[in-house]
């Protein structure tokens, strides 16, 4: 066991894009733990597009960080040392345990929750972590997707966007994926089971969504914003639903964001467009694992991780998350 | 009976406000009528912030109306001949009977409505007609109120928004009201019963918000569009929903109109944004009618007419609501 701990803090509020200067990298002791408490060794921390609005300065749904604050960020870690009786060490657990090596943990944090000990980190981390509950949560309770439904879905390629498809796929809906690059629209289409997917970034998004969803889409689940979520506003079915999962086109935007001129297409379409974050569904995450535990067991959901080797890059992955570079769930591994 | 029927049909396609200009009077002989039909004699004719967007030339939920055709209206007649035995000579009828003196009714559109012979016609148009419809289904259905919730209504003094902020306080709710006036607004809080009311002209919107919705919004019944949606959204309490009712802010502009940039507080407070078209809701018209007609006779909701007598007037009284000249509903007197 190393001495030290390494850590990323937040050494700047971004503007723009968020770069390698807004974190300050430090070395601090390892904590010592309390009664009750276990030392986490983290084996995996997760980059996520929320990252970017918790650096600025304004409350959302958590409290922002403060300057100097260790970065907030989901990992996956082994239990290295352990004064409480109920979890011995060597147990594979998840959290919020931030960029470090290093974090305490008294087990009461719901959202500090155990794996058996043959699961995959990466896929506790990923399908089974806060993106797959994102995806299931969204997709089953905002998007309510029946059979035969056709559901458009941004992002596509990412941690969440992936997973929210193939469960639509699995309840019996058309899926048409959108992402940033031809090989990340294969993976969709070819080992995914979307059937078809929009290059966002070379294909006509407006014809293409009118091709593939001549009668509107029932559900859009909205990873992105901008320019896409106001395209498929124009093109929802009646009683369609938008999922408003995330807007990552907004994340590294400067200045005043325009909002969905189309938004009154909700009224004409009878159609509603709704929020919500997962943290609300953390009492029914046990739930949700043994769900889609079966589905990957039974073949029926997969996914991939875009793994980035060493703690040292942990600021280039979150840059190389918000250049879209990933498919599937970008993580690193220390 | 007057051997002519006046009629007001679409000359020109508005673009910014619509003028008088845009209408073209004409006379037509009185239609007969055949097997089963009855002839109405309008005697008030319903002016609505929707018949702007069916003058211009894009498909919503209706088909727009092509040059030349009579303007679409609501109006509540009186039968003057009846070829249809379960329809008697005087019956009072509703229905979208145009902007003419007579029409050609045969019973079985689903929104040709029948009153008892002692019903106001002021209340049949209005707070029975098509905008009490609106505010019913909108409020009880997309807004689903509960006791204790705070629910704000823009555009609270017409038609529509009087009568769900009195649904909203027969639910137990506490109830804001936005009007452009003083006169307006003494009228929601003194004779109405709201809790509150902000003079959208003259009023800091933002900090009398922010004073009457401490904890934020439940309900955001919204007529307007605009900038007060967006003071809103960024006053939503949590799992708040937005009623999109209607837009008046946005139906006589120009070119391109933003859309609400703070959508994205939808996320951080789990809450949504909904549309409603109340023809869905033909069906349950009576029910509807039912309740409302016994909150009347209880003196639980009031209701407000501006009435413009004149026939000629037509043009004259649409441009007068868009110019929020009236309080409750607009209608002209033939």
């Amino acid at each position: 066991m190393s001495s030290i701990n390494r850590q990323f803090r937040l050494a700047a509020r971004p503007t723009g894009m968020v770069k390698e200067s807004d974190f300050e990298y430090g070395e601090v002791p390892v904590p010592e733990i309390g009664d009750a408490e276990v030392l986490i060794k983290t084996r995996y921390i997760s980059l996520d597009p929320s990252m970017r609005g918790q650096m600025e300065n304004r409350a959302d749904y958590v409290a922002p960080l403060e300057i100097g604050d260790v970065m907030r960020a989901g990992g996956v870690g082994v239990v290295d040392a352990s004064n409480n009786p109920d979890i011995a060490v060597g147990t594979l657990v998840s959290g919020t345990f931030g960029m470090q090596d290093y974090c305490v943990g008294n087990g009461s944090d719901a959202r500090f929750r155990v794996f058996a000990p043959d699961t995959d980190p990466q896929t506790a981390l990923g399908v089974l972590g806060g993106t797959g509950m994102t995806a299931y949560f969204g997709l089953l309770e905002i998007g309510e997707p029946k059979a035969g439904d056709v559901v458009v879905i941004s992002g596509a390629a990412g941690a969440t966007g992936s997973v929210a498809g193939q469960i639509a796929k699995i309840k019996g809906c058309t899926v048409i994926g959108m992402a940033g690059s031809d090989e990340k629209c294969a993976w969709l289409t070819d080992e995914l089971g979307f059937d078809a997917a929009i290059n966002y970034k070379t294909d006509d998004i407006k014809a293409a969504l009118k091709r593939h969803c001549p009668k509107g889409m029932n559900i859009y689940f909205d990873n992105v914003g901008g320019e896409i979520l106001d395209l498929c506003l124009a093109r929802l079915a009646d009683n369609a639903r938008i999922v408003i999962c995330g807007g990552i086109s907004r994340y590294n935007l400067e200045g005043p964001i325009p909002g969905p001129k189309n938004y009154f297409n909700l009224v004409f379409r009878r159609a509603r467009m709704e929020g919500f974050i997962v943290v609300d569904y953390v009492p029914r995450f046990a739930e949700a694992e043994a769900v889609m535990q079966q589905w990957i067991d039974e073949g029926k959901l997969k996914y991939r991780s875009t793994v980035i080797d060493g703690f040292e890059n942990l600021p280039k992955a979150l840059i190389k998350l918000f250049a879209g570079e990933n498919i599937g769930k970008m993580m690193v591994r220390t």
